[in-house]
């Protein structure tokens, strides 16, 4: 009898992974069951809104990156003649940028590269993070990776020790189930903090505080490692002001933990309406730097992720993200350097798509694109607020950045408690039946770990712009209906 | 004060990774000083013999492979006619495969895939295992990954339960560091078997046998999860027959264990000397299904893996690979889709890579060129294999696939008894000296948790053909002079 799952490792049996849970799978059953009865279903084809997975819901490719990528990976192409080149669509910067890469890295795109990621690559993301923060940053501290997700499971691994059981991490509710699944399977105890929903989702340091405090009192044998934030946030869509960032270092260098600082939606920036100034990020880098130079004192270990998956990049498919390691001892770098060899290197595309992110062609056409998809990005961010808020039973906050909106769903009591009495929880159900019932793909609250007895959703503003609105008037309705339902 | 290096994950910090270890970053810090002073040094480059890289070390791509990638990352070249690319050098084949997989993938490489991997592609792997073994393979079983290493990794650790310290796991002694690390990683115990050099690296079943029945004497506690067998070996190059392959499964069934096949060095396969005939390959997935007819019973779970960094494909910085999962009960299944769907996808450019790899184009250019690099290769093993074993204190066995020799270094007595005084073990400090005297680096047997007191190194045959009679005349005369120097 092959291994029964009481005897598989545990902590992985435990782990949860909601984005891609029950809800997703039925959607997967019934696209397939569409194509072959049609007239069952009132709609025709499913809203994918589970996923920050951009190019899915229609997000076109950056050029500059696509094109640098197709010339480096098959660089014969660059014996030919520059202008059989432009005539195909290849632009001369790109052809330059291709040639400098190559020059740079002769053996190409084949070879596995350093453990941490090519040399001249590492160097163009220290130049970006210096740029962008005022502040230097060293090639040696950066690790290229598969998306931010391999980092920062390296890292959880990590510093969840001595031993199983031993060590705890803060993470915000909601929070990304990256986190909460990783956790799990590396026995590391979650403590979580709450977002202010009445407050636009902000952090507040006074919670991360009373939280930190009563768990030192609840389990003084669990050490917390590190804090968790994630800015702009997934899945609320608030940024953080660079005043609350500073907070959080203070917070994280008086209790001498780590700080986790998931940037991967740094670009993703709005006006939460078409009258408030557009959001602000501030990095945790920058923020750190300053609170070191104002207190003259060593802050706390930064990890900061990012990668090509969001902003208007988007390209999840490719798995390229990198890590800064700020303020780590030499012990943890070299830590992190082994584990990263295990997997030999990450994959050496995503590495390329990273050398664009973080070092942009000077072209207006790359800069036009990036600004129109933000945008348009934008846009479908304000009509989610605008149509889902305008539905009495329904608290959407603003979005502020990111590629979500988390709102409240007020829920007639007979459904809750109906719910119940079926030992499910009213947002499972929820979103269950806004897929039967209307083809709209979204994860419930309770799989970001959002708070007992309130009822959520996460649903990404990606959907193409001229479906947006009737994919969010389709989801008031819907609500309608439980209510109509259910109060009598 | 950060994390100290007792307080972190022990069970990652006693996790060894030799091919990328001391010698590996010594070999860095000289070719860096290398470029600032050259004269210091008797050779001008290091022949980087460590790991199997095949790119970096002078293969060629196969172009077909990279056209294909340098079309569908960049679709709209296929808006070009067609004469303009294939004034490019795009072959009309390759055109036609890349309108058949963006047809396919409408949404082409930028989305997370499914977390197993394209359909499509699934079902490419599925009909290439049909073919090779004569037995059918369901695309749901079917995992892409990043290399093969991420799949190892999740299998391990998906076993490797219900707790820690329960569970072990059979490797080969010598086995590759991938293993002894997820292992340690995984608190899962190692239980070697000793490969027998004197009969070419053979595995012996009753030494499996033996093993196992004296670990459920000395450790009843903690049960046997799989057996791992690594065909064609690495680091032994021996190639396992088909014999001997039915043996391992009836083993496998009678102590109701899994299998995991290493396969990814399946098309490295030589004829180990000009006058013999050359290795066969038979996947272990068609020895089980063999096995189930003969004996009219239900085999071991068994996970085979596979990879396009190896073979003449050797494309290790797109960390392609494939898993197929074959006797899983649906719980072993569903727990390694979950944790797959946590990584969200492995990258899509490796996935695409893997499509070539399985289900490659019908061109004389493309057999003939993999034809050559294999030839190559073999050239390269018989070298290595008459070179070396001509020194009367070095005895390297026949080469007869994969990438790597692992001979037998025979040492002085006094210079292992000065290293043992000096707390080293002998193989290490030789790989050291070999690396500092001669620009050569290598791996030590210690990494390979060789049997101690046998002293060998891994070296992988990759060098540039013109270089290698060189490379390895010179380990030899280094081999000499370590005697010369010790035998007085």
């Amino acid at each position: 009898m092959p291994q029964p799952i009481e005897e598989l490792n545990q902590a992985v049996i435990q782990a949860e992974y909601a984005v891609r849970g029950a809800v997703v799978i039925r959607a997967g059953e019934i696209a397939a069951d569409m194509k072959k009865n049609p007239s069952k279903y009132k709609y025709n084809r499913i809203s994918y809104l589970n996923i920050g997975n951009p190019m899915a819901s229609g997000l076109t490719p950056m050029k500059f990156t696509r094109d640098l990528i197709s010339l480096c990976i098959a660089p014969h192409l660059l014996n030919n003649k520059d202008e059989d080149l432009l005539k195909l669509g290849y632009s001369q910067a790109v052809i330059e940028r291709a040639r400098l890469f190559m020059k740079q890295n002769p053996t190409g795109l084949g070879p596995y590269t350093h453990s941490k990621g090519y040399a001249s690559i590492r160097q163009e993301v220290a130049d970006f993070i210096k740029q962008r923060d005022g502040f230097e940053s060293d090639p040696e501290h950066i690790f290229l990776s598969n998306g931010a997700s391999s980092a920062i499971k390296d890292c959880i691994q990590l510093l969840a020790g001595p031993s199983a059981g031993k060590s705890a991490f803060m993470i915000p509710i909601p929070q990304y189930p990256l986190y909460s699944a990783t956790l799990v399977m590396n026995s590391a105890m979650k403590v979580g903090y709450e977002l202010d929903e009445a407050n636009n989702w902000t952090l507040d340091v006074k919670i991360l505080e009373k939280v930190y405090q009563t768990h030192q009192v609840e389990h003084p044998e669990v050490k917390i490692r590190a804090l968790i934030v994630i800015n702009p946030s997934n899945p609320c869509g608030a940024v953080l002001p660079g005043k609350i960032a500073t907070e959080v270092i203070d917070f994280c260098a008086k209790h001498d933990i780590a700080l986790f600082a998931d940037e991967v939606y740094q670009e993703n920036l709005y006006h939460p309406t078409k009258e408030e100034e557009r959001s602000q990020f501030v990095s945790f880098k920058k923020t750190l730097r300053e609170y070191e130079l104002k207190n003259k004192c060593a802050g706390p270990m930064l990890l900061s992720f990012h990668s090509v998956s969001k902003g208007f990049t988007g390209e999840c498919g490719l798995r390229g993200g990198y890590m800064e390691v700020v303020n780590a001892p030499a012990h943890i770098q070299d830590q992190l350097y082994k584990v990263a060899s295990v997997s030999l290197c990450s994959n050496s595309i995503g590495q390329l798509a990273v050398s664009v992110m973080v070092n942009p062609p000077a072209l207006a056409e790359y800069v036009d694109d990036a600004a129109n998809k933000i945008a348009t990005m934008e846009r479908k961010a304000q009509m989610t607020y605008q149509i889902l808020n305008a539905n009495k039973h329904i608290d959407c906050q603003k979005v502020q950045g990111a590629m979500y909106a988390f709102p409240t769903l007020e829920l007639p009591e007979a459904f809750v408690t109906e719910c119940q009495n079926a030992g499910k929880l009213a947002d499972n159900v929820y979103c269950m039946r806004l897929l039967e019932e209307e083809g709209i793909c979204c994860v419930s609250g309770s799989g970001f770990l959002q708070k007992k007895n309130t009822w959520h959703l996460r649903m990404n503003i990606l959907e193409q712009e001229e479906l947006m609105p009737e994919v969010c008037k389709k989801m008031s309705e819907f609500h309608d209906r439980i209510w109509n339902q259910y109060q009598k």
